[in-house]
């Protein structure tokens, strides 16, 4: 039986199905193997945190896709994907974590068993849970398929988002915006950072109105001082201290959909390095927002944010950005374009990104970034509506 | 410069590193590549949320362990790693997420430019994150090398905790407390569920006392009446409901050790099936508690169990616990010993375990569980201290 609390509609699942299907027909891929937790949602509603164990649905070009997994999670996979129950399958406890048994000798099995054995099989080989003894088994257990690479097949297809996403991409904004506004209100000296961490994640929860929170794919990040050199470090309990800049990597979180958004917050008085910096910073985001438009390359968002860092000397080495949308941990990006120099992608209406070109110096650290949507015509849109500036409390 | 926040002593990580390295030399490994981040901690110290990336950890029989990632990400290297600035190793940010280059191209080069380009490598095959193509791309830039699978080689070094780690645990142990006595206070008809985690997820991370709450490598797990059936969902914006059984699956987490903690609140009566299902639970958890004895073997404890279940006629298919301590997402798990009928490692003091005997039946569930500690003599310790029970509220 269909789930009956699915997020969108028949046919949005159907549009997402044809989509893939199209993609795999390009590469004469006959079945296509999705273990990314992001992918297995995005196609057939899966909603669970089970990714730790292997799990994957298997995508062919007539049949509805068949939910694989932990036969403990096959009671998760009937309340939450769209195919009927036929269309769940399931593995025995003793293959999870054996050192004897790989799930993978199932997955294989139903696969020869369904009539694939000998077909042109897709799977993600750059993914995350999907290991390396993952695809030696298969290799072992299929010994007449030919077995391709197709990384990132289905997060391509990801890319432009549905009216019905873009929805749900909203109310996650409502709630980065929420956050946001905790954050500058409360940040303070002598404040416990894990005082401040506990009500961001209760803010994010909670949500808004009706819109209840879901959990973001990344825990917030919070470096002070000279730790904001470091993009990814998470909480302790020290204080915020006057005369540092914190910066706050935050998304709220609908449904899965995210809505990334950062700001920083200084205690005290800026020096004028940080000043300068979020003068240039500012000035390139908004150039970049500028370029962001339908037809240009995500390289030219980068260089139209470049150039102004440049003039104030600061060189960036890293992307400035990625596409957002439905995920599951450890990443909230889709991992497919990155705004960088050498990407051309053209950008087209309905893609969504996190512009996010964070300064992280030798000793300072410096975010302020926006969730985007390509737009028909103009420079994008962005999701969340906040100062663009450094949070100064004197 | 090592880190001067560090959770351990020197002596500590020195321990550690010694007993990877024995383990090593029994299998005449000579040099080990760790991607799992838990294992990457253990080691290194290091601590942040970059495992969306490609990273990890060299070790060697002669040199400090070489800690190898993003280029941003170094920056979190140096400030919590112990080994010296030298032994933290970076690559370009054009590898991350390319389609032309991958990150292990540049761990291969740095393998070969230390003279370990024709060694005995181990390698963690069935590890999140280390993935298919990251395997692929060593073996083509590591021709000489012999590559070996090295799974689970150092998470087997983690099962006997040492009393610092036992102290943090004991430390976890208070959060989750706190968050089982605020589950059983707040639990009511009516209340939205997201509301709920909002409460649960602040009080993690408030912590108790002076002790900061750090994030669970699994987000609270609570599904309600015949949800519960299945044993990883996550929450909606929907109320709790009488007539309804809610298990939670939490736990307090204190600088990345972990005391996972579940109870199950029934709101209204419960029907006789639930109160026969706990009284055979209870009675398995005690006999279990009380197999769970250094000398006896994993499986000692899983038959224990099973023994009251069987007499009141429920079979569990799914395994009864696994090791426990320092965990990054998705899992708290270690992932060696499974407690179940096959498994017959010899349980040694200091071991840890979640003594998890999860029943999700056809349309209810029931989890009552104990983080526990393998003692000198005599049964199991629990981490925490609370009634082993229904929670019920009429």
């Amino acid at each position: 039986m269909p789930a009956p609390n699915l997020p969108f509609s028949t046919a949005e699942y159907q549009r997402r199905l044809a989509a893939v299907r199209d993609a795999m027909a390009k590469r004469d891929i006959d079945v296509l193997f999705v273990e990314d937790p992001s992918n297995m949602a995005w196609v057939t509603g899966y909603d669970g945190w089970s990714f730790y164990v292997h799990q994957g649905v298997v995508i062919s070009h007539t049949d509805d896709p068949v939910w694989w997994g932990r036969s403990q999670d096959a009671n998760g996979a009937v309340r939450t994907v769209w195919m009927d129950d036929a269309h769940v399958t399931s593995y025995p406890d003793n293959y999870v974590q054996s050192t004897e048994r790989h799930p993978m000798q199932t997955l294989a099995a139903m696969l020869r068993d369904r009539g694939y054995g000998n077909k042109r099989i897709g799977l993600e080989l750059e993914n995350y849970y999907f290991s390396a003894k993952a695809y030696l088994t298969l290799q072992a257990d299929l010994p007449n398929a030919d077995l391709v690479d197709a990384t990132a097949l289905v997060n391509w297809q990801r890319g432009v988002k549905s009216a019905e996403e873009i929805a749900f991409m909203r109310k996650a904004a409502r709630i980065s915006e929420a956050i946001v506004d905790l954050v500058v209100e409360r940040c303070e000296p002598g404040l416990a950072k894990n005082e401040l961490v506990a009500d961001i994640l209760a803010t994010a929860v909670k949500g808004v109105g009706d819109d209840w929170g879901d959990y973001a794919a990344i825990v917030p990040l919070l470096p002070s001082g000279p730790d904001a050199a470091a993009p990814h470090l998470t909480w302790d309990g020290r204080p915020f201290e006057t005369g540092h800049a914190t910066f706050f990597e935050i998304a709220g979180c609908y449904r899965r959909y995210h809505a990334p958004f950062c700001r920083t917050v200084f205690l005290g008085k800026p020096p004028q390095t940080l000043r300068d910096a979020e003068a240039a910073l500012v000035e390139g985001l908004e150039a970049g927002l500028d370029a962001a438009r339908a037809g240009n390359r995500a390289c030219d968002i980068y260089n139209a944010l470049a150039a102004p860092l440049a003039r104030a000397g600061i060189e960036r080495g890293a992307r400035a950005g990625y596409p957002i949308g439905l995920s599951y941990p450890p990443d909230w990006g889709e991992r497919t374009i990155s705004i960088r120099a050498e990407d051309e992608t053209v950008l087209k209406p309905g893609m969504t990104f996190h512009f996010m070109p964070g300064l992280w110096m030798k000793d300072w650290g410096l975010e302020i970034t926006e969730s985007i949507l390509i737009t028909e015509q103009g420079p994008a849109e962005t999701f969340c509506h906040r100062p663009r500036k450094l949070f100064v409390k004197d």
